[in-house]
């Protein structure tokens, strides 16, 4: 099963496609919206796209695309991402002289670089797969490189420490984007995303985009009170303001239900009425939490 | 007047520096924490921090850092990110073997670079003012960088093309902050930030970060009623799940008006009974926007 993403072998996303497909051939890609025109002619089951980082936040850019293409979300995952010091076989954290990775990587682990490895040189590298690919092309025993487990593999290195980062907090949250076309999608909403299964409508969560009417005072407030008039849970809400367009807004809303939900459908067909526009991006399984 | 910034000499936040503070003395930081603690321990007068992107989101690291520290936000602009082919003196567009700049910058200038150099390598540096550097270090005719104004200045390049990115809504906003200690801080926050001149109310926001007390239907609802009822507008909000603490959130709302105004006062009493915790980071002039 093939599942575009976008970035190399070995890079944090990859992890995500077998945390979202375990049985997915990954098909790299260069930028998101590649992935998005993948799913969309068919030439792949799947895309996967970060959305939102719990310490860089929302990725606009794939809330556009989302806009943009009629693509479903049919799964998300919790991914948290873990730095690891790689090196060459043979090699010892207690011999390094330089480490490579991204620049933010390198500031994430800053503690652990300055209490255990204070004489290392750091040296930044444009990303965390490039930076364990070059040092195992090198071959030498005193560089390593901080990059993600599926790295280690790919490259055939050793881990010399892991968990290195200071801030354990740091999750990506992954979507899984299938075809919506009648009959194209091998996943259907129903499934929840992977075939799990699930009883309760908690466990489901439905996506959508929505813009403000005008801006005047309250109508941000109008809107949700379709929502709390229903008793429908947010689980997620963002405005971001459309630059070039003063006193306009667009709306990223999470919430509890399926779309096949009465009482969503009600609570949606009530925010069309005081909303310009609403786009139901899927409804899905709550996602696992990876640590 | 020193300002710290994140990032270094060139970089896209030393031109917020200058866009907010026009006479300063930029002092570059390694990290966004290093230019709280410049801030705080009165090495430099403000310090400059990016807090959101209209393609990448919130910055959480600063919304985090601004709950950590005790500053106050006390100006805030709105800057076009401009993406500049840069190449060093009697280089031309029609020689150019290859470019150099941060991937994200690349991937930014696709279109241009698929349609005006499709022959030209693209190779990826970690950052723009360090693909700018090394191609004046360099100093050979055929190769270019793609960064920003200052960097052209800052290196000595000519301006080979400019506004070559893709997306023209690329903006990032930018905060100044000041020590809030009493008789530390230089620019006041009735000041508006950089001597502003105001006469509505409409002209001042105030930033905030509030918890909710516990995640039920309806609890958000009733946090925005608290500025719905006394109609002030909302200008940005955004709620952010507490990786490890399901169920819990924090909300960054900004909102018209000051933390002086009445209104503002009782709503922010208000919103204290209904929250968990309170925070405001600041009352300022709304800022510009700088194309």
């Amino acid at each position: 099963m093939k599942i575009a993403f976008q970035g190399e072998t070995g890079a944090y996303s990859e992890e995500a496609v077998f945390a979202l497909c375990p049985d997915a051939e990954p098909s790299p890609c260069i930028t998101f919206e590649d992935v998005f025109i993948a799913v969309r002619e068919g030439e792949v089951e799947h895309g996967i796209i970060p959305i939102e980082n719990s310490l860089y936040g929302s990725v606009h850019e794939n809330y556009d695309l989302l806009q943009e293409f009629s693509l479903l979300i049919t799964a998300e995952v919790n991914l948290r991402v873990r730095h690891l010091l790689l090196g060459v076989r043979d090699s010892s954290i207690t011999n390094l002289r330089a480490v490579y990775s991204h620049p933010q990587a390198l500031g994430q682990c800053r503690t652990f670089l300055r209490t255990t490895l204070p004489n290392a040189e750091l040296i930044p590298s444009y990303d965390t797969a490039g930076a364990a690919r070059m040092i195992a092309e090198k071959g030498v025993l005193d560089v390593a490189a901080i990059a993600s487990v599926r790295a280690a593999e790919e490259y055939n290195l050793v881990v010399l420490a892991e968990s290195i980062e200071s801030n354990h907090h740091n999750f990506t949250r992954f979507l899984r984007l299938s075809d919506a076309s009648p009959g194209r999608c091998a996943a259907s909403e129903e499934d929840g995303g992977g075939g799990a299964d699930y009883q309760t409508k908690g466990d489901i969560k439905t996506s959508i985009v929505y813009a403000q009417k005008e801006n005047v005072p309250g109508s941000l407030f109008k809107s949700l009170a379709v929502f709390a008039l229903r008793d429908i849970d947010l689980l997620k809400i963002e405005s971001r303001p459309l630059i070039g367009c003063p006193g306009k807004y667009v709306f990223y809303l999470d919430l509890g239900g399926s779309r096949d939900d009465e009482s969503v459908k009600n609570a949606l067909r009530h925010l069309e009425e005081v909303a310009a526009s609403v786009k139901v991006l899927g409804s899905y399984a709550v996602g696992r939490q990876i640590n």
